[in-house]
């Protein structure tokens, strides 16, 4: 498969691009510069060795991570999809841009839009409207873990706040011998069967794992020449942007290079008012941006590492190479790899958040005020012996028929018609109790929220089914931004804890972590008519339920494609 | 899920039940004694050990084999199939049934149906209008070997002319530890990656894999206590009747009762005239019942066996217990297993073949002459570097619409319009040497078949690519029993090798062995409008290729059901 890459507007000559064109030409009148950028891709079963150890990924194009989206704030994307994967289904999101006015291509499946079929070609078609780093993955059962992933960098067209030489990307992985339907069946097992801890960390699609430990794998499936570190060569003096992405399937991140500050610049797509890290804390699902100044002794390479956080980890550090330019790319350093966080010390990571607003100069204000409140208290629980996540006792599942499709065509019966609750039982739950929430429920059921008004989320998180033990949870809200109001430690108080809200200067995220035994306040406009998920997005986590939905101005939302549709009771809707 | 099995018609109380059944009533007005069977089924990944290595399997309701249907001649089928794949679609051929009047569920994904996506429900519905031995399996991709398939016995209305006390069901299978997925990625790569000899041959899914064998696998993945050889128990002094049907991926097999002879007496639901044999030589695809005699000293018990054929195996005999009662169901036999036939020894299997002939008083003579015949070369080359099996140099792809709805829906472009050779350069072509095939192309290309005409099709073998090398090919015809006029050893010549044609007794079957180096000759009637594919049976050759679609009548077949589209040129087709 091709990558066209940009295509020149003259050099267009087929009749659907042509169609395609004149509306992006019609929409973006007043942007003389606007580009359509179009990719051809290929989503692929094939054998690779990331990390030494030979498995199935899904690559695109042959390549995982994917090819990179290298646009311009106003551009049009137009992604043409392949589906090569024999007998199983596709969808890609994407993630961090909000969609507004394409709903329906958010690429969530059973959310916004049916899976792919293999043989078939699905068209993306969205404006990247702001500048900064986004992701794109797979957004179908566990498929992510599988390879289909990549990055999207949006330059700007105004100057930037901040200064570099060169623009680099780094996307963190965590990544699992077993393949995602190995993972699933476990996860939907009686007994439960828990994926357990990754076999390495990926440094952009580079690990490394210790194939002598493993004496018994063949050559064939374990070879320690198949793979190399991953390594960032530096031009000694030079000032760099790093964009440091996380789509880990579980782990919380410490990413570090060796003997060299970070200063953090960009949070999930919007200037953040700069601090100072050695380490930074990284939740899968968020990327930053930040500036690296390569004056350190240039005779020598130093140590990249990544390191498992908030577990009890046993995974290896994922490590990769600092090169500075004339050095020797696989020299090692003459130092051990910087020693990683401890895993189960909250208080920097807690620390970081904090440290994280809007940049002075760029700072959108938010409402002072909310119009709803809902509180999502995060556990993990029994239903009928299967082994769950829930929000408020109550844990979600997919419906057949896409949400989108089922609110906009009027189709009834798609999914549960009530609602979550927009709380729980404040005075007499107990987060820091292992509790059975013998209540717990599996549901479709979603959050109507109405149209441009201010919504606040609480995540409130609480003990695991293991005594003494809570989780980080990183919540990604698809087709907004949020503001980051807050965070704390034990429950949210609603009536002294939101007299803390950052109402000055939040940043604007579209994934933030809920800290072990915490909480984390988000305030949002519903302004993006559509059908949006918000959910955890550790990928077992998300497919065990946790997860929630929120429509608003679903009727705003103008024509759907046909080619989103004929799944569920939206068969016969599709045109050839 | 739950399995009705039987439901008495004044049972029903839904109404779509209803319907269908006053549609069943009236077309067997004048059986009155036509029943509907109606099952549910659900189709799920689940962890399994059928022999001690736990893979990932797909289950129906549980099992693998799945549930077995057991119906009445004349019966009407309902399996309503719930797809809890996750990300993965299916569909399920039923194996041996005409589906004369039904061809859109013959369940042959590309050719008769668009594949049935996760989370959806797919009724098939149909007549099993002979008696006999049948099976079902899916058909999408390579998906068979997963585990997804089980037997179908129909009983006759009229008594049988074999005797028998009690009737059994054996299905014989070869087994793989990888997974589907990553045979196929294999077999579609460069390098070839070829699947290998299976780990192990089970006996109604049950084999025994050595774990101590592989000491490097931890007793989570191979555990010695999870499986056990299948045990056929047996009354002392009494007659069996054996269904045995092979569903192998790869194996052509041998089976034996050690000491018990075996008549042979239905093959692929039509009675055979009897014959005797120690060893049954069986094929992917196909059904015998022989009967045995429980006669032989019953204070011991015996070995079943069953040995790879025509490959030069590397591995086990798969072995089962003839347990006499009340001998304790795993006490050994006092014996080593019998020695399985030479691999390459191509007499006796030949021999079987010509001795398969229709019972006296059960014949159905063919037409005397055919209207076509098509000789069809079996051969293996690269096409593009790509590894692929061909038939008159042409590999079989399958189109992302179906045939079948491309062809009654007037769908242009679907498949290739051009149609596949009749033959081959018959003067020149050397089948006994490795050739290149340099003009072999890709094609999706179709026979049509002028309707109610006789065809021949006469099955020439070949040399591999790898030197005075030639396998069996098991070739199943959907939607057909064909008579089986001869076979023969090299090349299959037109002028003196049908002068030796079995028109007087042949059998007819619906699976029929190509011996190595040698050729087979079928004749059948285009009488069932349609469009069905006629394939080799191992389960990767089909996916290289090796396989062509007939159509014929296709304009007599009645309205398509709209839950068969939905894919390809047909999305917009299937009302919800």
């Amino acid at each position: 498969m091709v990558e066209l890459g940009l295509i020149s507007l003259r050099a267009l000559q087929l009749p659907r691009l042509l169609i395609l064109c004149f509306f992006v030409i019609l929409g973006n009148f007043h942007k003389a510069e606007a580009r359509i950028r179009h990719y051809i891709w290929e989503a692929k079963y094939e054998f690779r060795s990331p990390d030494c150890f030979k498995k199935l990924v899904i690559t695109i194009n042959g390549k995982t991570p994917g090819p990179s989206i290298q646009a311009q704030e106003g551009d049009t994307i137009i992604v043409q999809v392949n589906n090569s994967l024999v007998t199983e289904n596709l969808s890609i999101h994407w993630h961090g841009i909000r969609q507004i006015g394409t709903p329906w291509f958010d690429g969530t499946e059973g959310v916004t839009q049916c899976p792919i079929l293999p043989g078939d070609t699905f068209i993306y078609q969205f404006v990247v409207d702001r500048p900064g780093t986004y992701l794109y993955h797979a957004h179908y059962g566990m498929q992510r873990e599988a390879g289909l992933y990549g990055m999207m960098r949006v330059a700007p067209r105004d100057p930037e706040p901040f200064a570099y030489d060169l623009d680099r990307s780094i996307i963190l992985n965590d990544w699992y011998h077993s393949s995602t339907y190995e993972q699933a069946a476990g996860l939907s097992s009686i007994p439960f069967r828990w994926v357990g801890e990754p076999q390495s960390l990926l440094i952009h699609g580079k690990g490394i794992f210790n194939c002598s430990k493993s004496p018994s794998l063949s050559t064939d499936v374990c070879d320690a020449s198949k793979c190399s570190p991953f390594v960032q060569t530096v031009i000694p003096g030079k000032t760099y942007r790093l964009r440091i992405a996380s789509l880990t399937a579980l782990s919380a991140l410490s990413f570090q290079i060796e003997g060299h500050n970070m200063t953090v610049v960009e949070a999930d797509g919007h200037y953040v008012e700069p601090f100072v890290v050695k380490k930074l804390f990284i939740y899968s699902g968020e990327t930053y941006s930040v500036t690296v100044k390569s004056d350190q002794d240039p005779s020598r390479n130093y140590w990249i590492t990544s390191n498992v956080v908030s577990r009890n980890r046993s995974t290896p550090a994922g490590l990769g190479m600092f090169n500075y330019y004339p050095n020797h790319p696989k020299r090692s350093p003459p130092t051990v790899p910087p020693s990683p966080p401890a895993w189960d010390d909250v208080e920097p990571r807690l620390a970081q958040s904090f440290s994280i607003k809007a940049r002075q100069g760029y700072i959108h204000k938010p409402p002072t005020t909310s119009d709803r409140v809902i509180v999502l208290l995060n556990t993990q629980n029994n239903i009928s012996e299967y082994r769950h996540w829930s929000v408020n006792n109550v844990s979600f599942t997919l419906p057949h028929t896409p949400y989108l499709i089922a609110l906009k065509e009027n189709i009834n019966g798609a999914f549960d018609s009530t609602s979550p609750p927009d709380g729980y039982d404040f005075a007499n739950y107990d987060i820091f109790s292992v509790a059975s929430n013998a209540n717990a429920t599996s549901s479709s059921g979603i959050y109507r929220l109405k149209f441009n008004t201010t919504v606040d989320i609480i995540l409130q998180n609480a003990n695991t089914m293991t005594k003494t033990n809570s989780e980080t949870h990183p919540w990604h809200l698809h087709g907004h931004d949020f503001w980051v109001l807050g965070y704390g430690k034990g429950k949210f108080d609603v009536n002294n804890d939101t007299k803390k809200y950052n109402l000055e200067n939040p940043i604007m995220k579209n994934t933030v972590p809920v800290h072990p035994f915490g909480w984390t306040a988000l305030r949002f406009r519903t302004d993006n008519p559509g059908v949006w998920a918000f959910h955890c997005h550790i990928e077992s986590h998300f497919y065990m339920g946790m997860g929630v939905v929120f429509e608003e101005g679903v009727e705003r939302v103008g024509k759907l494609p046909s080619s989103i549709m004929g799944c569920g009771q939206t068969r016969g809707f599709h045109g050839p």
